[in-house]
């Protein structure tokens, strides 16, 4: 348990995807009002004290420093305080970290936590993810050292030992777009094939344009409160148990072994002993699925298999919906997408939805305890959260 | 007080200025280093569990998301948590008031809090400052609104209004040179004359270059633990005693009034009442001298003195080493510089400093209480925090 208890009481995202129509504020507007609009509880906006504002790309498409009153201003949410948090791709995860801190201080009863990324306005030869590692002014940054690079490196290790096929990665892809086209907000809803993820272009070997999410657009909010005041908000509270933030080498060429990932491993220990949980324990998670093997990483670094054994645990349908442990019954960031900062703020809300069962077609039956995993660059900043149905 | 008690027990800073021979990594090396130096205590680096990390130029500069990890690195800091804070130049004292409600809650006993940036390796036109405003790739932001032309709006209205003169604002750049002299750590360590500053280059009317601070390389680090473990490692611990964060509007066109600025003001309110005090027991203050007109504000937004006081204020010598409240004697932003994610945090090892009557030749005699003031954009961020000797 966090300190005193918090509690997540409402929770809400826009379709993900290409939203030329919406500007970054216009989709923290979307968000914010659709919280305020759940009409079980006692929601209105001076209820909430202050904000966490998780966004990633400020400086690159909007050239500036941001600032929490980026936030406070399409919300008029001035005076109250607003931080912004970037932490990479786990930045959502780490912003309500943050806030369920302050809230276990007792500093505050209610706040909110939201999550935006504009992605799409620029072409993508000029986006985060094409000049990752690629324009860094700093002479030690490695050249050409894009994301997908980045993982390529980890898949290719991990077939060269024999661990994973090409079709293992095909194989989550095609899981993730089926459970995706259950989920209306969610952005690529269409089944793919394992012939069409490996006939699919090629981006890094050995990983194919169905391996990578897609650059997107999207917001993500939630509103955590003190335990005690839960039920003033909703019949159906979800307890944030647990929140660890790991760590792990910043660079490939520092990093002492590919195909497992330290940074995650610590982040998923750090928040079972946190919750008082074992990995067996969890009914639902939402996985940082940035690309196929990310995903199969992840089902040994955070303890669901034994090392070594992702092939077989996929194989097994234990990831699947109607499986023994469903892993992004979203579309995870293959399908639902990957709006950098507003990613681990959706993950959170997925798992509101399973608990509270609202997650319609891709309900996880009887889901008691989720867990959402971030992970930022390469395993470099790695968040875990862990919720529970009270 | 912030829940169970947070105290400081080291603070470190490098000299600002013109660090070409330091990167980055550098200046976080050093300001570490130099925290673990301290012979007093028990400090080592196992004994810190977590981080923030206060940054605002990543995005320009590097061109990438900074994430925690470009801490870790250089710091041998991984496994552990990094979260990277961005609030304009308000994110230093931001991170570390997302540290303390960390150690509030009961999650961290001590946490290290670095502020660090480098602004003087892109020429003038391509820096963060010259940017501000001026490159946004959205339609509505305002073109033109760089920094001085903000601040330049509310010296206009305050000398139209007759509460401020041109003399008064050059009386602050004197005053903050004339700390800054006693300095080590100070970039511009001249003292200038009123003819001096109202004969140098204008920038934006009625601001010239001596009114403005420089573009800045530095870094500034904290220790903060739980109040209880405070003695393991000083014998002269100071207490966080109050945090107050707070938003104003965006844009000036959307400014209800200028000459007064409602977001410092709130948070100061916020931090006086967790502190349970008056402005009246303030001893020292660190206040965000961005501009000389900008000080003038904070003495009559943080109730130093009445709406409209300031210039008397100043001339009664109350804001000057040996005067009733000594504010910037440090030099503040215009002498002793301002990398922007490290200001907050160099402002909080002043106070830290003065409140334990190491500060040398600028020592404010028998302080007890300090407050620092740190202002992001156009006081569209303010953070207030509040320490005190135990």
């Amino acid at each position: 348990m966090i300190g005193s208890g918090v509690s997540i009481v409402a929770a809400s995202m826009v379709r993900f995807g290409e939203r030329f129509e919406s500007s970054y504020e216009d989709l923290m507007v979307d968000v914010w009002n659709a919280l305020l609009a759940d009409p079980e509880g006692d929601l209105t906006p001076d209820r909430v004290e202050a904000a966490w504002l998780s966004t990633a790309l400020g400086g690159l498409i909007r050239r500036e420093a941001v600032t929490g009153a980026s936030l406070a201003d399409p919300l008029n949410f001035y005076p109250r305080p607003v931080t912004r948090i970037e932490n990479a791709c786990a930045g959502g995860s780490d912003a309500i970290r943050n806030a369920a801190f302050a809230i276990a201080a007792g500093i505050y009863d209610v706040v909110l936590v939201l999550g935006v990324e504009k992605m799409r306005d620029l072409p993508t030869k000029a986006s985060l993810i094409a000049q990752r590692g690629t324009m860094s002014h700093l002479w030690w940054h490695p050249r050409g050292a894009t994301s997908p690079y980045l993982f390529g490196q980890h898949a290719t290790v991990m077939m060269e030992q024999g661990r994973i096929t090409r079709e293992d990665m095909a194989l989550v892809s095609v899981k993730n777009h089926d459970h995706g086209v259950l989920n209306p907000n969610a952005f690529m809803r269409k089944p793919v094939t394992v012939e069409q993820v490996l006939a699919s272009p090629p981006i890094c070997e050995p990983l194919t344009v169905l391996d990578c999410c897609p650059t997107t657009d999207g917001a993500a909010a939630l509103i955590l409160c003190r335990s005690e005041l839960a039920h003033q908000f909703t019949s159906a509270p979800v307890e944030l148990v647990a929140t660890g933030l790991a760590t792990d080498t910043m660079y490939s060429h520092t990093k002492p072994i590919f195909g497992e990932q330290a940074g995650p491993t610590r982040a998923a220990l750090d928040a079972y002993k946190m919750a008082g949980i074992a990995p067996s324990d969890i009914d639902v998670a939402e996985l940082h699925d940035c690309f196929t093997v990310a995903e199969l990483l992840a089902y040994e670094d955070l303890g669901f298999c034994e090392r070594g054994g992702a092939s077989a645990w996929l194989r097994s349908g234990a990831p699947s919906l109607g499986g023994s442990l469903p892993c992004n019954p979203s579309g995870g960031l293959l399908s639902k997408g990957h709006p950098i900062g507003a990613t681990g703020v959706a993950q959170l809300c997925e798992i509101f939805w399973q608990l509270r069962g609202e997650a319609g077609e891709r309900q996880v039956e009887g889901a008691r305890i989720g867990l959402t995993h971030n992970v930022g660059g390469n395993g470099q900043v790695t968040c875990v959260n862990i919720a529970q149905r009270m």
